[in-house]
């Protein structure tokens, strides 16, 4: 199949400036950021200031390589990319549910930011409870995993 | 910034033909389909199997170029489109949660699809509630919309 490309919508602003301690998902994120939109975008955000969470997809842009098999920071086990959320994926797309603090111009202010400062934004989604909750759902190796609040990144994935 | 391509690494199977009719929401089928993974990328399914529901991204390939503004299926009036998620977005990725109902191979048959027959794949993400459920969460325009329990898609993004 032939490849698929995309130009960044905007960029991430963030404390985080390399891969290491940074917070593994949004959850773990006491941090706030901001998702800066390029102008020619901006009426997109129109009504995206009545929902509290957005789904931003981004790239990992400092990933190395792939490996169809990580030991994902919350295991010491090898696991299948696509039973992680770590990088080296085939395609390099980064998930996050962020909160909304406020929008302003081509700002998303933004609470649990868990991505690297500079990464490209791809898109922004709505979080909608009525489309995106799974009740009863089975986390797989996840499963029994979190027992604290904060998890950040090791050296892991540095290479 | 530069743009950022990928190549798929697999194809949806459904039902689903055309762009009129289908789910518009994973939430509103009661369909099955099978996500097809390339041969060179079974490896980073291992684990998956422990998991109910996946995170899909996929690329729009029938939609046909941007609007920053869109009537989205379930209201008539116009929206910011990173306030929706409707298709002509300025990078045309799709997201589903789909259920796994059994993986072999290199295929996952899946529920509730909402996706039209031959999609290019991009990534594959497990559902992790720990990570990906907001209580309480504000759903913008979209609150109050939702009435019942199945909603097809129209003409309105046809061309």
């Amino acid at each position: 199949m032939k490849r698929i490309c995309y130009s960044p919508i905007g960029v991430v602003h963030s404390e985080f400036k390399e891969k290491i301690n940074v917070p593994i998902q949004s959850v773990f994120s006491s941090k706030k950021g901001i998702i800066e939109i390029f102008p020619e975008f901006v009426e997109g955000l129109n009504d995206l200031d009545g929902f509290s969470h957005i789904f931003l997809l981004y790239h990992f842009h400092l990933s190395k390589g792939i490996s169809l098999k990580v030991k994902p920071y919350l295991d010491d086990v090898e696991r299948g990319i696509f039973s992680t959320r770590a990088p080296k994926r085939p395609n390099n797309i980064g998930l996050s549910i962020l909160g909304i603090e406020k929008i302003e111009g081509n700002k998303i202010f933004v609470s649990g930011i868990d991505i690297i400062d500079n990464t490209p934004v791809l898109d922004i989604k709505p979080y909608v409870s009525d489309f995106d909750y799974r009740q009863n759902a089975k986390n797989g190796w996840f499963s029994n995993k979190i027992d604290r609040k904060e998890y950040l990144s090791d050296n892991r994935f540095l290479d």
